[in-house]
């Protein structure tokens, strides 16, 4: 069966999609640890991090990097933080959020935001994209 | 004036050793949110993640998995989580953290360890690096 995240990769699930390539897929996380929160994807189904083989986590990797650049050039934040956890889907995710205190890297603050929100949040990251 | 970290690759701060090479250095977290919780460092004194050039941001990402398997081989866990935060010390650094469940990747829970168990967590976890 598949992930939820293929399932929202292959546009069964909807998503406020922030960039694709072949290999790759970020959206905002719905459960928000802070505004401009984006999880980036493989669309290759695999559960844990170090289980990538070496050429798509470095891909993942640099894929996170330009779409983290573009979360810092959109959203106003100290910086953006990085998290790979995955104990809840089972399918590699890297957490990009933008970060201004400790609370919004510790996944115990959420932030509740309306469709209209999410849609220019992303509109917004996307424009800058390089 | 060097950050803390710069002492520690200098060894002018003592540090648990898990790995070096010519530009990053990894070494146990002494307040550690799990056993066996490592931090990886860049040689070169930036203080953001995407700050640094792309050279050395997929350099850190290598090393850092090289680190992360040795720990998923030595350590008992679900599986080793990543993490970069960065608002206390301004010298990047990847937290490669064992989980076992949300607890460990909150920030919130530490672990109290002795010299002694540091020096033996450290040791097993060297004797993994491929």
């Amino acid at each position: 069966m598949s992930t939820i995240f293929t399932k929202i990769i292959n546009g069964e699930i909807p998503s406020y999609k922030i960039a694709e390539d072949d290999d790759f897929y970020a959206f905002l996380d719905i459960n928000p640890n802070a505004v401009g929160h984006t999880l980036c994807v493989p669309k290759k189904e695999v559960d844990r991090l170090l289980d990538l083989d070496e050429e798509t986590y470095q891909g993942l990797m640099a894929f996170s990097r330009k779409v983290g650049l573009a979360i810092e050039a959109a959203i106003s934040c100290n910086r953006v933080g990085m998290t790979v956890i995955g104990l809840e889907v089972p399918h590699v995710h890297v957490h990009l959020i933008p970060l201004n205190g400790m609370q919004d890297a510790t996944f115990q603050h959420k932030v509740s935001l309306s469709p209209e929100e999410f849609t220019a949040i992303a509109e917004k990251i996307r424009a800058k994209i390089q």
